[in-house]
């Protein structure tokens, strides 16, 4: 609480993810005020005792540590460089969380460094549910004194957090490593299981046991009850892996190393996205191969 | 005891999956003779105190169960059809466990049903370790009568035996939608692994990180440590997944449903046994990638 009273935080972006960290921050103390484009997350935040801020600039101003949770690179130049950086305290520390290629982290941590800032590539992993309970894990870069600036608050919205390098970068770096394997293997366990449909196969008994074979990944277990339930509300968008796996395949062809399988697999993402599916859970994926083979699977309850 | 005392077993195949089933079924007390076409296998069996026979028709010889662990539907078909089908026991039960096309199953179960014999459709899933230790898992269908006359082996050779339907071929439909995801993650790590490495990553530490996170499936935990010690002897080799992916591509084709995450799968797996290691350990295709983009990835050790 000492230290938590003395760290102002702002935090840009009260999304699923940003608003459960938010959250969190608030529960332990500190002072945080927060923006986002959808006024509705802002008042919902202002209701947990949050400072509401009308926009980056104001949400960011006389902050220590500034958390940018946005979608991608596009946004977090937007809201960072458009007078929010400047606004903060001198020697501030930039947590930057959106999943980005890894030369456009190092661009922002320079700029920032050309501001006075000091600048933690911190990409995230686990849902909004770890984010609300504080137990996200940070694949974080950067030099060792932001972190132990930063350190009470990433403690705070964290379970876990890496210190992958001193350098921007690097988290980013090992963050599109997890959204290749993850994003592959949404992509196959939605091929599995309609291949599975199309032999006849009673799913539910597959999802038993698979999850208990050598088959089994993070993903198969979490997204195909999706599928069993008939549930395509986004917890996380198939637009999340056109994006992601597109930023694998720009890697790949810039260091001219080949990615043949996340490249299918950003194939099906775009495929999903195509038939109007891109706003949806990325288990719809299953439902984009379905469509396309006549084949029917469970239906939404009740 | 009882049980085990009136059952005979035949075990065709003492490779490392039907050596370390053939043991758990002698130190249960079995009567178990087994046959294999390498005699080191046959005599090492001989050894722990079982009945060394010199072909499948003398390792089925008044069987009562009959376990047939080789390698694909071929095989299976000349050592079980040869004589030794017509050896065993009249109303005897094979347990046939090579992953094969459900087709390929469903003709072998009919030819077995007009000698008078049952037949279980019984795909495993565990390596070596676990059929040693009597924990493997089957994926088992055909008619409760065979399960019910087999039970006391199955339950000696498997920690887990799910009875998936009465036909022959279900088993086999459940095994190969394990086999599609196994083989598409073994792909996908190496991929995976080999990227990192092209970004100029810490292997062992993204191991670390990708373990912990969402990124994470049962083969990357299980493969990627022979990437990191640079120890391709064959646990499972690429040339199974070349067989069982390539399973998976004929039956999409035949039912005219597309798998296009596993047909490239397909691809890196033929690629690596192109260029001669397709009876190396499954992780080579990660070697294969190295080699391609002329990246050192770690050797063996000592």
């Amino acid at each position: 609480m000492a230290e938590s009273s003395r760290l102002k935080v702002g935090v840009i972006g009260l999304g699923s993810m940003g608003f459960g960290m938010a959250g969190a921050l608030l529960r332990a103390g500190f002072a945080v005020s927060g923006c986002d484009v959808n006024a509705d997350a802002v008042a919902r935040f202002g209701a947990l005792g949050g400072a509401g801020a009308a926009d980056p600039v104001a949400a960011a101003q006389g902050a220590d540590v500034l958390i940018v949770v946005v979608v991608n690179a596009a946004q977090t130049e937007a809201v960072l460089f458009g007078g929010a950086a400047q606004a903060m305290t001198a020697g501030g520390v930039i947590v930057s969380c959106a999943t980005m290629a890894p030369d456009a982290v190092r661009g922002f941590a320079a700029k920032a460094q050309a501001l006075g800032l000091q600048y933690i590539d911190a990409p995230l992993s686990g849902g909004a549910a770890r984010a609300a309970s504080g137990d996200l894990t940070v694949m974080g870069s950067g030099p060792a004194a932001a972190f132990a600036k930063a350190r009470p608050v990433l403690d705070c919205i964290a379970a876990k957090v890496y210190e992958l390098g001193d350098e921007a970068g690097t988290g980013a770096a090992f963050k599109i490593v997890n959204q290749l394997l993850a994003g592959v293997h949404i992509a196959a366990a939605c091929e599995a299981m309609t291949f599975a449909a199309a032999m006849g196969l009673d799913l539910a008994r597959v999802y038993e046991v698979i999850t208990a074979s050598a088959g089994n990944s993070w993903m198969f277990e979490n997204r195909v009850p999706h599928i069993l339930e008939g549930d395509y509300a986004p917890r996380s968008a198939v637009d999340i892996f056109t994006k992601d796996l597109g930023i694998v395949a720009d890697i790949g062809r810039g260091l001219k190393f080949p990615t043949p399988v996340a490249a299918t697999a950003l194939q099906m993402f775009i495929m999903t996205a195509a038939a109007g599916m891109g706003r949806d859970d990325d288990a719809s994926v299953a439902r984009m191969l379905a469509g396309l083979a006549g084949l029917e699977l469970p239906g939404p309850k009740g």
